[in-house]
């Protein structure tokens, strides 16, 4: 039927056909995903078709290339961060988001004492997970909104910054995360791999390592649905040029035992100054460790080594202080973190029976810190800097009934027993102790 | 994961959880379907949201249950049509679409003329299928926008009537098809039958006889695909109380040999005065059997009998004339047809070498007739109701190099070859005679 191929063919980059190809499962072209994301932004392609191509996607999948072409579509459609004023090699590490992960306060301070410039541009919190930027702001006067050119000199100056991001960069990727919160085309792991690394080499870094969270606190709940994720992105990288590496951490249970804004930057200053928590440390020092492979230092072992010293020496601690300081925050709290406004109340929640701590569902521990005044209701709201949990035994300790297992922090006495509530039925105790899941699960490199 | 469950049920009937059941294969209940027809009529649920849960459904398919709450979700979408002023029993008969079919002319006509009342609406061209009110305006001074009202009096009166298909009557189907034609979610087989169905239901007919199109001129291409469209259709007319039947029909050739709306009128009275084509002629005798049977007049054989009857008698031929009368039309026409206006110009395609035409692109021959001016390039454009094919030979025949294998007529020359080169390149002439395929393939039934 050679009249019907022909009248085929005439179709292609009509949005129709890219939607019909993508229906039938077939892979689509480069120039069919560039077409698909300026057609979003310039408005020559409806919100309707936009959605039903997502749609099929979030069903049929894309694969490593078509995620990478995404990718890069997506990074290209608005400003390019111009960091050609920054003096050395710029890494940064991103987080897939997950709960009481503080890892940004510690290993952005590690590797700037060592070197490597760091000029992160963080998020505000999202769905059940916190956001480094709002962490940063329950520090008095820290301004997470300086100008490019100030954040420039701040890291020329001090070897890091840390500012939110901008909406001139990757704005296909606000367009599209716009659609997918409505039309039920979150979860699409090509989807998230490409919003998250488009908007990331939109910013320009050299060195990049990825910690895709995994388990009931992270947005993907297994192991195989992590690593598709980490190997998308990381192949995005290097298609893109750039150093990548992702680690696949465990989600399973918090990360710490602090969850909420003021309370996580306490959490993180003990872990700088050497007394925090094994779990936080220990991922903090892999992160910055590969962080510094990548960017050359040598091999792991050695990287793993100068980012423990950092911690020890102190030196990590003292870059944390010059960051504050060069971005308006008030240092007296870092030294004496008592002085951070406490919350009004606190509401203990105890063991209903005695046994192990079995699993939790930690998308729920997030949950009921927000409804405890640290996350966000709604877009402009400003969060109750001071509430959240703090966590007194996690999947693993044994408690005998009556135990406190979290102290919940919050000035809104109503959500207390609701919270409190949340995290009783999202803990499960039993007679045995569960199978402990190591903290980093994987890693994915080029 | 008590907590975690809880939040979901909560969620119920909230469009993004829909669109999510659907999106993971999950069949949707009636309460669901309903409010998604609901709230995309009233606007409470966007566009984006509609076409996404619409592309979920075209890749993960709906059930019969799921189909006949669509259905029946579309067809009380709008006002009821009101048939209690018509005395006897209204049946009609439904095509899914193909090229040449002129049956509805002839088989309203038959059972009409045997007491059935036939109450049409019926549409416009659509594709490169034609319509049948686009046919009945061919002949000069048919009205067929009659009111209800007036339709009403003309069934009471002469038996039958045939319009165009009201906006009042199923306005989802309307909203839900705009849509899908954007979104590139046509062709799903669930989303065809509701469409469909829902239309045909608010129209309360007794007795529902569908003519499920198959093969390279019909929108099934396939038995398989045609087959899973009428026992959905069928289905979903029993879910609503009617009596319903689907006959599966060869659509791989053009019904007849007239394509185009005079050129089809013209071969249909031939058909009602006895010396039409066999193939439309049997068909149109089974259509109009089935319609008999449902109705309660007896066997399938003596239904057959009644309907042969109808047509050697003239009693049909007859009924057809008084339809034309009735609406307004001018019956000099119909008792000699070389009055209709012919096309200015005549173009002759031959065949290009000897053999057997094995096998036709007949959506193509379709949408050479339309190029010739049958049909309508936009909305609102009137055809040249003079132009179309009148096929020599079709599939199956033997034709020697420079026989003519078809003649068009047009008005406009430019357009006369190039639907002469798309009748050649859809036309397949082999060394060896094609297998024949039945024109009747199957049938569907309660």
């Amino acid at each position: 039927m050679q009249f019907l191929s022909k009248r085929k063919e005439a179709k292609i980059l009509d949005i129709i056909s890219v939607i019909d190809k993508k229906k039938k499962g077939i892979s689509l072209s480069e120039s069919e995903i560039d077409f698909f994301v300026k057609g979003c932004l310039d408005g020559s392609i409806q919100d309707c078709q936009a959605s039903a191509l997502l749609m099929a996607i979030c069903i049929n999948g894309m694969d490593e290339s078509e995620t990478s072409a995404l990718t890069l579509a997506i990074r290209d459609s608005g400003k390019k961060c111009d960091r050609s004023g920054i003096n050395g090699i710029i890494a940064d590490k991103h987080s897939t988001g997950g709960v009481g992960d503080k890892t940004s306060l510690i290993v952005a301070p590690i590797v700037a004492s060592l070197g490597l410039k760091v000029f992160k541009m963080s998020g505000r919190g999202l769905g059940h997970t916190g956001g480094t930027a709002d962490k940063l702001e329950s520090i008095k006067g820290f301004n997470v909104t300086l100008s490019e050119a100030e954040a420039v000199e701040a890291v020329n100056r001090t070897g890091l910054c840390i500012i939110t991001q901008s909406d001139v960069f990757a704005p296909a990727d606000k367009k599209l995360y716009a659609l997918r919160d409505v039309t039920g085309t979150v979860d699409s792991i090509p989807l998230i791999a490409s919003s998250i690394m488009g908007k990331k080499l939109a910013l320009g870094d050299d060195c990049i390592v990825l910690d895709v969270k995994c388990g009931s606190g992270a947005f993907m709940k297994t192991k195989e649905d992590a690593v598709s994720l980490a190997e998308l992105m990381v192949s995005a990288g290097k298609k893109a040029g750039k150093k990548t590496a992702a680690l696949i951490t465990d989600m399973s249970k918090p990360l710490g035992y602090a969850i909420g804004n003021s309370l996580e930057v306490i959490e993180a200053v003990d872990v700088l100054r050497g007394k925090g928590p094994e779990d936080v440390t220990r991922l903090s020092i892999e992160l910055s460790a590969y962080m510094l492979r990548l960017a050359g230092f040598g091999d792991m072992e050695f990287c793993r080594s100068l980012a423990e010293d950092a911690l020890k020496s102190g030196k990590a601690f003292g870059k944390f202080v010059e960051m504050v300081r060069a971005q308006g925050g008030d240092t007296d709290v870092i030294f004496d973190v008592s002085l951070f406004p406490g919350a009004k109340i606190s509401h203990f929640v105890k063991a209903e029976k005695s046994g192990y701590i079995y699993e939790t569902d930690t998308e729920a521990y997030g949950i009921a810190a927000k409804l405890l005044g640290a996350g966000r209701k709604k877009l402009g709201d400003v969060p109750d800097f001071s509430a959240g949990l703090l966590l007194k035994a996690k999947t693993g300790d044994y408690v005998s009934k009556g135990d406190i297992i979290a102290e919940l922090r919050t000035s809104d006495a109503d959500c207390a027993e609701d919270a409190g509530r949340i995290i009783s039925s999202a803990t499960v105790i039993s007679d045995s102790a569960p199978e402990m899941t190591d903290l980093i699960i994987g890693i994915i490199e080029d």
